[in-house]
């Protein structure tokens, strides 16, 4: 299993006329947690698709516990469970400074070549990589 | 059943650098959708809000089908199955022009009081609006 | 002088917890309106970047006289008062439904090559189209 | 004179198909960075709210020089070269990570009463801490 922690910031933008987070901001906050979690076993995800590589999302769940306000600190967990084969699964966990946990999710996403768009299973690197964690 | 269809073209802004829809925008789509939707059945929603009554997202999945791209023309599907409750379930679906069905959703909202959060049944007058359909 | 009104629907994603529309995103419905007002002249902007042409912002100037609110049906008027050159500048105004002129802007886009990024001339069909009017 | 630099990384989500950032989210950043300035010189926004006050963009000009790309880390300089009375000027800069000036903003904001909306002059607090630069 790889874990990684993010923290990220509210930003006005993100809040909506109910005075929390626009639902569908949270897509982009685990988007950055992926992408920070990449960064940190040493395979930034922009190498990735410079190497020719997409991971389109094929499928997301999010679990909506409790809101969240501007300016708030939050954490975002990403959580790889299991050895990426054709698809890559990340369990997304968001908390308050607090420790409270606000907001679930579940991403499936797929290896496509950039140009082609055909599936292609996780690359070599990548999962020499990620093979001692699991 | 209630179900209902409404068109939004795809803006620059939407689009990453992938040439696509960034996926979180999908959730923008849907709510759109729903929105048009309860403005279809005589209620909109911003009178529900003005009423004293929010309906914040309980949970959402999201199932990625195909891509779609800057200036399409989506259709945009929000289906009503079942009688709300204390939750109001929709399903989405989105298509493109020529009638692909690439996006689906299921999206769980709540009633809630504005002022204290707390969560309401189905507002009277909503109930009274769609019971004719179930 | 070429002169098209298109209307946009404020979305909830769009407001910001002061309840009004957020100010940065004034820039897409002044972007969907010129989108529009190509479309209407006959040269859809999705074509002339097929033909290879990008049309990136060079400036920007917004002055925000009134807020806008959640699902206001907003008129977004988009003005080509002089023939493009190597530059187009696009003068937009935004009105409420009643009339009352509540945001202004002046877009100056240049013309560049998709794949180099040279700067270009107007391109000859969208030249030709456009002539007639100034 | 207050000046004050903030690191942004750019976001997928960011991007659009042209392959850079995406125009109107410059103005996100613009606000991002003063938000930091305010905390920097020790009155978070937040609080500047939470105590009655809004600060809405009266009027923001944006110059786009150079195109910024996903996953780059922007300095942003927020600089208050005059003492806010009514109005609040903050001139803009963002750079590349090898010092390269890409994109300039000046932006006045107002401050108003929260309830009223009415136009205020700069509260007593912001003024004193914002004094000694001056």
């Amino acid at each position: 299993m790889f874990s990684f922690d993010y923290e990220i910031r509210v930003r006005y933008v993100e809040t909506d006329q109910m005075g929390y987070v626009y639902h569908g901001h949270y897509a982009t906050y685990y988007e950055v947690g992926r992408v920070e979690t990449f960064r940190a076993f040493g395979f930034p995800y922009k190498e990735l698709e410079e190497q020719g590589v997409m991971m389109p999302i094929f499928e997301q769940n999010v679990r909506f516990r409790q809101p969240s306000r501007y300016d708030d600190v939050l954490t975002v967990r990403s959580i790889i469970e299991a050895m990426p084969d054709t698809r890559m699964v990340v369990k997304g966990e968001i908390y308050q400074p607090e420790g409270k946990l606000i907001n679930q999710s579940l991403t499936t996403l797929v290896f496509v070549n950039r140009h082609t768009l055909k599936p292609l299973r996780c690359p070599a690197k990548l999962a020499e990589i990620l093979t001692p964690y699991f």
